[in-house]
């Protein structure tokens, strides 16, 4: 990171207006018309190599910190605490505590923030489960649209919504209680109608990056439920904090790999559980049901006697629409044989997965590699 | 805090031995033989008045850091950065990040952490649910005793662990995502072979406790599930982290309120709900259910409808036996009326409750208390 740029940071709570944003990218001038309601703790907050240009017409602090200067006494309080980042202490800290509790979206417009591996995350192996891990995935995710206060009102006045369409997670190595654990992530266009978010988990102790994920977004029509294309104006909201030119977490080899078409099941399922449905503690906030469960139905399809002796390497899901609040759910698998045994070890085993609804509509499709524990 | 003490800090790693830990309290030594044993990522630490004397048969690292210096670069490095308090940073460090990741344990014998609410740990009501409020308790119980090195592994040579027989939380009122909360545990002494633990949540923006618990641990033979007096020479293991003079997280008034005695439930259940059964999730590294599991087969016996309209306030679980993997249990519950109007107030509603395994043996009775949301 450019040593000699300018943090500015500006924080509104509870606010909603206009705000003329202009902010230096790479050298040139991304200015946006922005909507702007924060509700309580959140922050906007840019990176630029010169300092911002900003007009508003809502009535807002702002603190403008250069970094490499230790400028904790003029970074303001925030209203929570939880959510901005304190200049001063990036700088001074030691590496075992930065971006603990805090997270930082760096200049290559990419969210870092660390987790200690919880003694409730680990399971009975001594090891995180894939539920966890993804849970913390999506923690980091929420906290990097959290910072640039950007994501969750996208377009809601043209009664849009993001959705997911894809997830597709890979475990190298499941962390360990106490464990630190480094989690970036970032989004960037993908195609002209979505939006690519990925992540990695570092072992900080090891400096090995244990954990690769990578999820597709698109913008839905709440009322029509339509997909809708991204027109220039939504393409210019978030843009200046998309990662451009676009990374991938995942190498080429795991892309390609992880890319094949998952199968129907039909009337062909070897294992099923039926009965699943989501209880008040699967739905969030949002009264949408925790993405977490839709990968704790896709595993439990599996006998336990297998799951008990094998450990979930690579996960592919592919929704098609959202389990609602009274639904009843099946998940059905069947053991996937490899047509392409090249590209994949001997030691692995897959399988594919659907779960539907009570209607028989599907929910998502799905993929799983496991392998055997030692 | 005395700003004149002395943070000594010992990092040892995958060894056991005997430790002559030798320690100031409140102007007396302190002297106890340790056994030691410390897996991966465990650290010794003590904070006394006077430079400690210590004397040990296994090569260690020591390291003496005057508090009120920024003595950062004489901190070691742990193996995994989680949890050595940096002398240093917690100097100099901000009021929003100090504890953040990294619990404390000061001179008072009391552990402090700090926890940002995450948005997985927020439900459909937008508020932290009781599960999730007592896994951070359960968190923070466990880093203490990591912290200090001891629990663990205590008694361990005479076949005794220490098991809980009673928890009671009260909740003044739930935090939302974002809220950063800082939990405070201790331990003291109970009577002559109890334990007791208790917890204060504090809300850091407003100052305010909101939360406070308390529990009540044994000592248990593993092979005869007989609880045992706790002899001289654990008690003299445990008592230089013990507080002393004991000190209640709950005031008189909530520990009077509290402490009725739990009817028993016979044929008389209005609410039940059975085939409950712990998952493999629901195991901790121990191969024991989760503390957090029993909450929610007690909570789970009401009506949905009951608990979409109400939050529970005040929690009681008197534990008699554990849930063993392969159990099935079944959770009762039945209105209790009050006998006692004056104690209580009027908008509050409770409930008497029993969870039996597939035997009808009891595995804990309980009692709730519950008001309606606004």
């Amino acid at each position: 990171m450019d040593s000699g740029s300018a943090l500015m940071q500006q924080q509104m709570y509870g606010l909603s207006g206009v705000c003329d944003v202009g902010c230096w990218k790479k050298g040139r001038v991304a200015r946006v018309q922005r909507k702007v309601r924060l509700p309580r703790g959140q922050n906007l907050q840019c990176w630029s190599n010169r300092p911002m240009e900003l007009s508003t017409s809502v009535s807002m602090k702002v603190r403008a910190v250069r970094e490499g200067m230790v400028a904790e006494s003029s970074v303001t309080e925030p209203r929570n605490g939880a959510h901005t980042v304190p200049a001063g202490l990036r700088i001074e800290s030691t590496p075992t505590n930065s971006y603990i509790g805090y997270g930082y979206v760096d200049e290559e417009n990419f969210y870092r923030e660390r987790f200690v591996v919880r003694f409730s995350e680990v399971g009975d192996r001594g090891t995180m489960s894939l539920e966890m891990l993804a849970s913390l995935l999506q923690e980091a995710a929420c906290n990097h649209v959290v910072k640039i206060g950007y994501g969750a009102f996208a377009g809601r006045d043209d009664r849009l919504i993001t959705v997911t369409t894809r997830m597709h997670i890979e475990v190298d190595r499941y962390p360990v209680w106490q464990d630190l654990l480094e989690i970036d992530t970032w989004y960037c266009t993908e195609g002209r109608n979505a939006v690519r978010r990925d992540w990695t988990v570092k072992d900080v102790k090891s400096g090995e990056i244990i954990a690769f994920a990578t999820s597709t977004w698109v913008m839905m029509n709440m009322d029509t439920k339509v997909i809708q294309r991204i027109t220039d104006s939504i393409r210019a909201e978030y843009a200046p904090w998309a990662r451009d030119p676009p990374i991938w977490a995942l190498s080429e080899d795991r892309i390609k790999a992880s890319s094949g078409r998952i199968p129907k099941i039909n009337g062909d399922a070897e294992f099923q559980r039926t009965g699943l449905y989501p209880t008040e503690r699967d739905l969030d906030m949002n009264q949408h049901v925790n993405n977490v469960k839709y990968i704790s139905w896709t595993i439990e399809s599996l006998p336990l006697e297998f799951r008990a002796t094998h450990e979930i390497r690579k996960i592919t899901l592919e929704y098609r629409r959202e389990v609602q609040k009274g639904d009843t759910v099946e998940s059905r698998a069947k053991a996937e044989l490899g047509n392409n045994e090249d590209s994949r070890e001997s030691s692995e085993e897959r399988f594919i997965h659907v779960i539907r609804n009570q209607d028989g509509q599907e929910i998502n499709k799905g993929r799983t590699v496991w392998t055997r524990l030692e």
